[in-house]
């Protein structure tokens, strides 16, 4: 039995793994002060060619987002999203637990487009009553989206266009980063990311690490003391050297830059598969995600061999389903599937 | 010039202005412990034929709406509303300033239909992600709605089924309650909101006081320490009796069930010459708030007479303002913009 | 019977009265954009000698700190307020229900020296596991304090100093203020407050108001959209008039300097009359609070003509009452309890 | 150099090294819904003897804290503390960011006596502005407590009945458990904590595990929907299966008690030693945690070899410094230290 129901099913890759053996009896101090994380922050400062940027590594992406966009945010505004972000549905209310509105907005495949927020703010601002409304204060990408899409690096100037018009800041959620960065159609880098966004973060958890996300703040400012936001959040693990170690040997030889790719092999194996049976998917997805439209009957063949995740029942004789490929899918596993197809 | 733009532009009722001015000297313990509330709160009960239900007299609409909501959700539940619910827009984001987030629903004129709420529940409690996403808690509802439009007494048990089925909680937002009482086309009591929801507020600030609004909560257990809340939200009133004696006054012979008639008189009279003019209404509206389609250059000669607020635009040639009468307009103002269409 | 109990048993004072009574069915626009509360901001504004500041009205005074404090500080800091502040004791956590540690502090009679924030400071900025704990972030004081003493105008300057040294802010809860502004020994004014401090409130609900809190934020900057975050608080009055009013009223002809003359006047003379029977008082306050240490024996022949509030019992055989005069307390009520003495 | 600051200082036991590297290309379902999370629960259960608790992992200790006492408190109500407890000091407000105040009561060596909560009880049951002010709703000890000394049996039972008197709920903090159960001076049990306490945690992270806390909740009714509550508080692991492993792995073959056996051993030599040189301790901990009240000359002498923690200067010629051994504390460290005392 396959299982392709998501891309956090494995541990870490072994680089990790053996470097955590490796410095498990050695002391270090708590709380990230010691040397492996500055090493990992000093990598990542590299990788994103901002020697200024703060980095900070957290646990989950959850945690992460609520962290951030707490820290970024004043009482009186929200965060924009489109409708299908994490945050606005998958998240049990944590943004909201920390006092800030989702303002959800209509996605295109799970992409939110620089002119929704545009007109968004055109609205709120000649709005009569804005002073009795959130203020739209952050907009919040993730990148690829939950549906697998990507921004172009174009979509992403013109968002911080209107950002920077508007006053809002922009973060971008990566969890699953790897996917985007090993993908032929990605045009945004690292060091785009860090020049074009107030903070965003390198997932770790589902790209490779045993758990943990790296926050860039390019901008240290933006966030005072945020070593204590983390804390009085409980997202500070003791024993810090457990991220900077995963991170340190991410960063090490750009491993996290070629991480994805054995994802991305395996999920164009099945996509070209899919296409020559003739079997569409309900969205374009070009990274590690795939979300064939499947006939009910041919599903329950399927079913013997390979699990997905039920994603939704377009009409009563079909189901899409997603298939996640991850940095340990064997290319064996996607081509049993794609010679079933 | 004629100002309709909002129903709490006056002050007080002249009958509670008097009783003001009788006790204003007279000195009363604080915090609403005096024999004043205590008789409002009874001629509530009363008039709710509700003799177990805790009375509490809160300051305004955005305050009761946070303080019971908070008080009635656990912390990983959030508030079924329309899209157009107070609560959802116009509240600053009060309620999730709480920590719970607001789950809009599309409605009708301003309506949340009992069969909407039944599909989200049946929804979210067959998604397999239902842990990772806000629980529905509570539906909120505005008698009348922000539209003007009324729940038919079907509707709210129809409302209470799905409810009790669910094991979601009732809140009725009242803040023009009396409005809806007055209303011949109305079939909902008081004693009906008692007996079908677990709480509802009976407005003051719109229907007559100077400012308040009194929570009805029909079973007292439901929100243990309700007066401390009150206090830790800052919504407890050094001088409470100010909120007792308006309230007893405006439930003294039935004055409150009585208050809105001249608002709605007045609303008839422009409803009519509306019809007779031709011109169509956005909502049907049978209370006090009115939504005329004026064209712009009818709109530009009745600006110089009579002031309504902004609603929306619905095409480049036509607006649509809102009218509001309270119980103190005089019916020559409508009888004045009558003759004007 | 004569109540001394507290200094909010009475309603407002009488030209207040006759104002709202004036105002009452004159239409007004709603959430104080009325031009009576610009009136009254603008008196406010020139008896502070301040005319930058922003000047909002609030309706009480837990309300008013939990907002003012919460708009003050970043989510990592704290208030720092003596043991026996309200902030600290008697708003059922409203202060931490916004998400702050109130730092307590040993006072002496209600206040808090220059001194000991300073010993705060320096051991919080010395410790090192300083990033691990609450930010001291503010200073909260009340003029007078809870037990009616009074900051001189060197000690509030001393504080601002401690405050500027360690990027604290100053804030006055002034809910009894107007006690000190009639109080021969208070040297502090409203422009002191208005230079030294970075927010502070002119207490309306115990200084002849039915109602209502003047916030004082002498730089508008440092509160970026004071009005939203008024609103999401479900502080902001419908009917912002009410307290434009009376404000307005309070600060026409300079009244509400004068208005604790009588309170004082009455407190005088029951001081007089305590010292001339030997009664001593546990605290040595110059305003509108006595707490004198009764034998139980006297205390229980007093009790069926004053009615005061227990305060504490320092030993078996006495007990420390406290008797609160205000504005409208009559010199009779006074003398009738001297004479008792 | 012999380091001896912290018991967080080493990664993880050997065997749970093994164990992660055994299961790390293993496919898991995420968020703890493995079988592996499974049977690791299941051994925890037998150990406390409490068939019918959950069990729930969480990532570390300030997060487990904030957690557990915002799901059992009610909004109004605070958590009872010892001044010197963890979330009183060192959890950067992180009990007041979710909107409850921890009172703090005088501690002895970092215990809370039942007789301090039963008398702060007591007090606010009558005091008359008990409704004006945080709600008692809960007891938070630690096990060993922050200075390394002991809750007996006898006084955990006292501390129930008071509990149990005042309707408060009982929570142990365990971050430090496994020295409590390793130590010969412990008479309290898991079972004994599962009988007694409305939750308590057994800690990972200081015990042995790289990371990781085991929260007990005897009566799983007291706390609805905690997977929910534990994901909106961004501390839900997507691959819980992470701790399932750590967890099962410490209570295989009961690992778990005995773990802390090796803390001890060197604990007590280097208390044999200090006795044996005269050198006093400032707290009589039985536990890991050493306290030694040192001369500074002798201390600039032992700063060469040995690492401690600065914890106070009771004079100016003595400091008192923290020596915390842990479970990888090898006995030579100890001996070294030993020798040179």
């Amino acid at each position: 039995m396959i299982s392709l129901t998501s891309d956090y099913e494995e541990g870490a890759h072994p680089r990790i793994l053996h470097r955590l053996e490796a410095v498990n009896l050695v002391k270090q101090p708590g709380y990230g002060t010691d040397t492996i994380t500055d090493s990992a922050a000093a990598r990542i400062r590299a990788a994103c060619a901002c020697p200024e940027a703060e980095v900070r590594f957290l646990i989950g992406g959850t945690q992460t987002n609520a962290v951030v966009i707490g820290a970024l945010l004043a009482p009186y505004e929200g965060v924009l999203a489109a409708g299908t972000g994490h945050v606005a549905v998958h998240e049990a209310g944590a943004i909201e637990a920390g006092g800030h509105k989702v303002l959800t907005l209509p996605g295109e495949a799970g992409k939110l487009s620089a002119a929704s927020v545009e007109d968004f703010c055109h609205t709120f601002e000649t709005d009569g009553n804005r002073d009795h409304m959130v203020h739209p204060g952050m907009v919040y990408l993730s990148q690829p989206t939950e549906y697998g899409t990507l921004y172009r690096l174009e979509e992403l100037k013109s968002m911080r266009a209107v950002c920077d018009r508007h006053g809002l800041r922009l973060y971008v959620d990566g969890a699953r980063l790897a996917y985007a960065l090993a993908c032929p159609a990605n045009d945004v880098s690292l060091p785009d990311l860090a020049r074009l966004t107030d903070a965003f973060y390198i997932g770790g958890t589902k790209c490779g690490a045993l758990f943990g996300e790296a926050v860039v703040v390019p901008d240290p400012a933006l966030i005072p003391h945020f070593f204590t936001i983390i804390k009085q959040r409980g997202a500070l693990l003791a024993k810090g050297w457990l991220l900077g170690v995963q991170f340190d040997e991410l960063f090490r030889d750009d491993l996290y830059l070629r991480i994805g790719a054995p994802a991305l092999a395996a999920a164009d194996l099945i996509r070209a598969a899919l296409e020559k049976a003739g079997i569409p998917t309900a969205i374009n997805s070009p990274t590690n995600q795939i979300f064939p439209i499947l006939e009910d009957t041919r599903l329950s063949s399927l079913d013997r061999v390979v699990e997905g995740s039920f994603w939704e029942k377009p009409d009563p004789e079909h189901t899409v389903i997603r298939l996640a490929t991850s940095w340990a899918t064997p290319l064996s596993d996607a081509q049993t599937l794609a010679d079933l197809l």
